[in-house]
């Protein structure tokens, strides 16, 4: 008897919080699932020091890690490379990763890291957009529905002009705190950068290209190197989440919707469809089930939508 | 009178394939767009051949050249990099660029290249990203829900266990086509590539991470290069196309829409704290304005949902 109502006290306490609960376990499991892949990266370099070759092999590792010298991968431990698969260059490596930037500064060397690094990005690209899916739904509300709300009750202003106007002051900020002050501090901490230079780096990393041909942290000499690559991990995730924010709050305003509505197929045009289809097929199913599974049909229209999509019933005036 | 005729029936042809003709448009517009980006990549090598420099800019030009060795460009035309920003290899470069894969095998190396790479990509990006959705909305019709509509039908099995099972053979015929029929086909046309490194390429190429450390159509004494870029080409915008459909389809299982429910905020929760704010604003706005308001927000309470979101008035027998 306490048991259970002890038990359901904790249903109580836990139920209302579900969503937060599992959100926090997702950020964890997401955090884990990085460290994990440093070990598994970093674990390569164990390899590459140990294994033992026959004359064959070495001579075709050899041939690779000479082909791959052009990737930053050396070998002369006195020039470069030692760096390449320690834990946080690691870790830096399966961000960039997971994230899709792949700079490709480091690459897998080994089949067996080739393999792992395709094993591990087929289930943390999907676990990536998950996670960032989350993370945005939940920091959009506070830095775009509720400012929004408040200045248009606050004020008095059109709902569209105030997100417009919103929308534009949040790409100022994003740009600044993201783009020019850390090309700022690039240019500073990095030798040979110069602000255009960091800029690019910025841009070409939080857009996911990743072209690889500037990279922070590599310099022979870079003091607080493991620091310096965490903090650089923290940025580009927090810059990816800023980027996802922004974009999503552009793609909110309502003239921007309008305008992306005329390239998309029309639901009445493929519920038309699929009635036709309904008709031709009557006798193979039950009326109840047809229309169901229109229903079905009709709410996963939209590509990319996810399932939470709110629903009202006056959707068509804002059509 | 004949000219509001003529007009009226014009309008009548057009309105109900208007969707039609904007997707046409787009289609055409980023084919262009791409077109337009290759000229744009593409002068570059004639800058750098042609511009007048300076004895200090020479030095620094000289100096960023050795410096870009390591990225597939070389100073020496005998070697290497002749072909590096030719037409077709500009087109391949500004594909990944767009598509943010961006394998860093070629990379600007001026000023104004950088600069170029940063508008092409900031107009670009968001561009392929409504092309790609548009094109994707399409596609998931014809080989998505009209299949699992069939066969739900005809062979009476519920819904959701044909989703299933259309989802699981969609994802091997879709690995099939791009991932093991080419990599057999690259491990083939390439020298030196086994069969996993022409898999690595096909996957780290369509999950858009793009290392560059395997780039096809690279070789010295490659023949028929420019065909072979295009067809690389359009087997990476075909591929990405690919991903996008089979993710889609993977993410509208009911199973799956359940389980990322999990970790997103409730639309209720989110409805009442609007209650209260707007609760606290009474004063401020009418109370019609604020329930119009309290609409869009709920109807915006999802990341990445786009307009045409479809609503229904019994979506709560799904969730």
């Amino acid at each position: 008897m306490l048991q259970s109502l002890a038990g359901s006290s904790c249903v109580r306490l836990v139920e209302p919080h579900r969503s937060a609960w599992c959100f926090a376990l997702l950020v964890l499991g997401y955090l884990l699932y990085l460290v994990f892949g440093a070990v598994g990266f970093s674990s390569q370099r164990f390899l590459e020091e140990h294994a033992c070759l026959s004359e064959q092999q070495l001579e075709q590792f050899l041939m690779r890690v000479l082909e791959a010298s052009n990737y930053g991968v050396s070998v002369l431990s006195n020039a470069s490379g030692n760096w390449n698969w320690d834990f946080t260059s690691s870790l830096f490596f399966a961000s960039t990763v997971l994230s899709t930037t792949g700079y490709g500064h480091t690459v897998p060397l080994s089949d067996g890291g080739k393999a792992f690094c395709i094993i591990y990005s087929a289930i943390g690209i999907p676990f990536t957009l998950l996670f960032l899916t989350a993370v945005v739904q939940r920091v959009i509300i506070y830095v775009t529905r509720r400012p929004v709300l408040y200045f248009h009750i606050r004020w008095g202003f059109s709902k569209q002009v105030v997100a417009i106007i919103h929308a534009v002051v949040l790409g100022f900020i994003t740009v600044s705190c993201f783009f020019l002050i850390p090309a700022a501090i690039f240019s500073v901490l990095e030798d040979n950068w110069n602000f255009l230079e960091s800029f690019y780096f910025c841009f070409i990393s939080l857009s996911t290209i990743g072209l690889g041909d500037y990279v922070p942290g590599e310099g022979y000499n870079q003091k607080f190197r493991e620091l310096y690559k965490i903090g650089i991990t923290c940025y580009l995730l927090l810059g990816l989440i800023a980027m996802l924010v922004v974009l999503e709050t552009f793609c909110e305003l309502h003239e921007l919707k309008k305008f992306r509505k005329l390239f998309y197929v029309k639901k009445d045009k493929e519920e038309d469809q699929v009635h036709i289809m309904e008709h031709d097929q009557l006798s193979f199913s039950s009326i109840s089930d047809q229309a169901a599974s229109m229903k079905d049909d009709q709410k996963a229209n939209e590509p990319f939508v996810t399932s939470q999509s709110p629903t009202s019933n006056d959707s068509s005036l804002n059509n």
